[in-house]
């Protein structure tokens, strides 16, 4: 019921991280997009765990399988079926948590809802979920190709990448482990998520991301707002705990007479603290955005815990796990507001007679 | 396309501020609910404008009138129409905008999505929509009668209430004019708006929500995590420009072995970082969120801004506008928060066979 | 939750036939349509009860209040409220059916359903729905400009108009009470509904709708097929009991050598038995289908029933029906079809890049 | 856009004929439903092709895989995604097809809308999508275990069934080739269509299906009648051309006192002509519909028809076609007369406080 985002761009996923493949279906791609599947591939290598000492190291090779939809390297129109088989899950890391409750996961109300879960690796809630993302966002951004979605980590902890996001050097932002396009912030939060690896521990943090040259008239009035469905979008992602675009809640602490963008005369805006958006709709500004990350729950420490016989007992993460969240979670943030804005252009287009 | 808000519970409304009226239609509403007709009016009086001399000076007897759906008394299961007239709208005070373009309001974009707008009031932008939701908020309510949904004001600008909710007498959130439950806070607050009333400038602030008596199970996962599709309805709330729940921004700045929440014997956890939700999914613990509000993007200054010829101009907000629009948005958060819960609650009956 | 119809354009209806009003909200209508009101009423004057001596002597006035997304007389791209007030309603003629279950109504099964039921005239049962529906279609024609939508009478009983539309004369179909084109048959049509009403009893009938200037490319493979989207329209209306388009029934008795619809060189076909859709999506050629409606329910007759005791009952129609329901349904087939067909219209803007 | 069926329980496929695999997601299904694997892959056995010598010759082994949603033999709650690998096309067959349309076909109307077309076997507008909806109809059967779902051959060409369905022994269904349960017309059914075979003709014929043990209150009012949604997914199946439910088109011929149901006491009927719902919703008597399929438009014959160009060609079927698609279509019947019915069946749970 809960497993599709949009509503003519429209992604439907399915998968647990320790059944035989997860996958999904891309419905209401326009017909005759030429596809560049290596591009898709990148973005899947960019998600992979394992890409570096500072991630997790387990190996998902995350090879994506088109099954439909596409006819001579175009899409048709018809929906896309695609899945990525699992390949290198390890079920008995797992063996321990068959009834044990992890602290600060989805155990305990998985198990309230449903009355059965797949505990294997975390089943569905397991982030292995968002390799779909991934693909459904990679059409997305072809689609949409002359939009540039970039997103980069501005936070681990208290370390804070604090310039303006108009003084960054994008193109460093893959140059390192953490993918903080600033050097010096990036090796600081490096040392940082080294130290708390090593404690068994997890750090929290944050991502920006920066959408240029959005078409004017993008997202619809009332509940559909283009910030609303990032919003949305964005909280869907695991271990997301919060969402502010433009001045967000700094926004909050500001007189109107500070905060309000004066236009030029072309329309455009003296400052942007509306974020690219007003209204609900897309201003053709940039549009900026800032999601915040839980520490992963999973520590290579001792927690108490209960079962589901509510036993206590004593556990400890033996899987693979990362850190920080926040170095994988970039491309994933780039690929839900890709699907976020492909939806809302299409939907433009039958806004007017 | 974008008027409706749920799945299985769902508002759909309608209405511009200077029409001749706001309406809406509540879909999915089960049989049988004996409606007590004082208490959905009594929401619209908290949501009503000149209620104290720090809030817009309009009055709006904001009257709903039910056109179907109920019986004798109780819904029939059938759809619930319903108008709100739009009796004391001065549509000359707005005369001077047929042709500007406000700083940071909607004039702009829904012009270039729309080539056409009913500039009077804001039209379809304007706030008065929120009147919608409060009807339908209060069905919702009475729907989830054991659920306690408060909300109040916890910060206006710099003024921060600094308590946990768990200190605070929810009880004094009513007795002030900017439903700060903290006596002292509020006294402050009052003054800092009061002030910036006299500047004719407006002022930011925060809202926190508070829903206890939530069962557990509530929420899908995946794409309709509860935190994201109360994400997004608060997203829609205009002059929002953040969200989070739980430790929220904080969150990002914490490690896991200080985050996660250890389990009780009987499932509840020590302590509550979680925000009441694990994995999209209640899990009985109070729910708790906060939402960030712009300044009232209309100043009772002087603005430079541009016509839709690209001319520059002059222009002076001249209505009768809210300095500060948090406490107004008090019983619009809780609305909205109790129509999300809603049709999660009702969606959630169907989760097993 | 059933009280929607289309993705795009989409109607929302509410309204009891003795409630203060029905009425509904149209979303997803583009921004710009310049409407003619005169014709929206004109098509609400067709469907009005008391037209003639052969249907029901009721008057309802069904004037149209649009409540908003009209400004200057054109539609502004936001949703479109609209009320029918019900000011000719008699409750008093329904007041010996409080606990009365007619045969063949729906008052049995929304009792069992919801266990609470408005009985006066149907309630949300009521055909009285069907002024709501007539708004929406009114729109979607103007929205369709060049396509000619004309549905008329084709059977009253076992008095069937016996020659292909192509041969009929469209301009008589408002001649006449009955709506149908050939003089010769309505008024054996006249007789025959004359003859029934005097008797108390009630008849069945088919109407047939065609659909000229129809563009290619409209309707969507697999579940959302043009006439599956046609079929579920007009099986929504009171009444029919079958849907059928191009050769119908009569199609499954033929062969595939004089079934198959050879081309012309500009991609027209020299036969039309496909009925203008092939695949789901129309081909240009013109689109008709036929509808069969039962006899109306309510008998001026004595009827055994039982009440919602089960106590055995006799019960006789006391409120004004009409003994032939199909002529007054013409103008809501066309309104039904000219949703479906706008939704399309508006959905195959997204197919190609 | 078009490719999901259902609001809860739902359906969204994928796949063309000759690609590597079709499958679908199932989502919505209740967590907890033991599954019988064996009663899934019997019902796509009773789909395959080659299984009689009146039916086409291709072999389709349609093994489903299921990759999610279901742990330990038992649904999850969560989506089910599967697949359905395609082993056995010969694209060669179809490559003299490249450039040509078929008269009665998809292939004009696809390319009209999308300018693309996967050619081979028809893609996306193939068949072999049924494989799909027999999965999710053979789970929303084992969902809804009372209910029993039967459908039969009622006619081919003009060889109809002409007893009451009461009167028929529905064991003997699978007894014979073309699935119609009376011994003496099956054969002549059988001996129709070897003699059209012989003809490289094809014919049309219709299917009646009974549901009996429906509980009351299923189907919602308006636009989501019951009946209107078994309509809308009949006439999803390719070749149907009609639907007609209860009295259907012979009800069009009948009076009002003729027609009506009366009651028995316990709130069942003396007859069924209402087809076991009324206003929409089910009353617990039979449900019975029936579904007129055109012949199948592949023949092998010479027939003229023109290419993309709009050159005229001569063209005749090469591939492995069925002269009659009736009898293969009855558990595709089964299969989406039980997904509507299941979908129904979890939206009823929410009709009442």
């Amino acid at each position: 019921m809960s497993n599709s985002l949009g509503k003519i761009f429209k992604l439907t996923t399915f998968g647990e991280s320790h059944g035989p493949a997860i996958g999904g279906v891309i419905d209401g791609c326009p017909a005759g997009l030429e596809l560049d599947f290596d591009a898709i591939q990148q973005e899947l290598e960019r998600r992979k765990p394992g890409q570096s000492k500072i991630t997790t190291q387990r190996k998902e090779p995350d090879q994506v399988e088109f099954l439909s939809g596409i006819f001579e390297g175009k899409t048709t129109g018809t929906s896309i079926g695609f899945q990525i088989r699992n390949t290198n899950q390890r079920s008995k890391d797992y063996s321990h948590n068959v009834d044990v409750y992890r602290p600060s996961h989805a155990d305990y109300t998985y198990d309230q809802k449903y009355g059965i879960r797949d505990h294997r690796g975390g089943g569905r809630s397991s982030a292995r979920e968002t390799a779909n993302w991934i693909v459904g966002g990679a059409l997305a951004k072809q689609l949409l190709k002359d939009v540039e979605i970039t997103a980069f980590t501005s936070s681990v902890g208290t370390i804070f990448l604090d310039k303006p996001y108009q003084d960054l050097d994008f193109s460093k932002i893959e140059s390192n482990m953490v993918r903080c396009p600033d050097p010096e912030t990036s090796e600081k939060m490096i040392e940082k998520i080294t130290e708390i690896k090593k404690e068994g521990d997890t750090i929290g943090g944050t991502i920006t991301c920066v959408m240029r040259n959005v078409p004017r008239g993008l997202g619809e009035p009332i509940f559909d707002k283009l910030h609303a469905r990032l919003g949305q979008a964005m909280l869907s992602l695991n271990a997301v705990k919060g969402f502010e675009y433009g001045s967000g809640f700094c926004g909050a602490e500001m007189k109107g007479s500070e905060h309000n963008d004066l236009f030029n005369k072309d329309g455009s805006t003296k400052t942007n603290l509306s974020g690219g958006i007003q209204g609900g709709i897309s201003n053709a500004m940039d549009i900026y955005f800032r999601v915040a990350f839980k520490p992963v729950a999973t520590l290579i420490q001792k927690q108490d815990t209960i079962d589901s016989k509510g036993n206590e007992v004593e556990m400890m993460g033996k899987g693979r796990h990362d850190p920080c969240v926040v170095p994988r979670a970039v491309p994933i943030v780039e690929a839900l507001a890709a699907m976020v804005l492909a939806d809302f252009y299409l939907l433009d287009k039958v806004s007017r007679v």
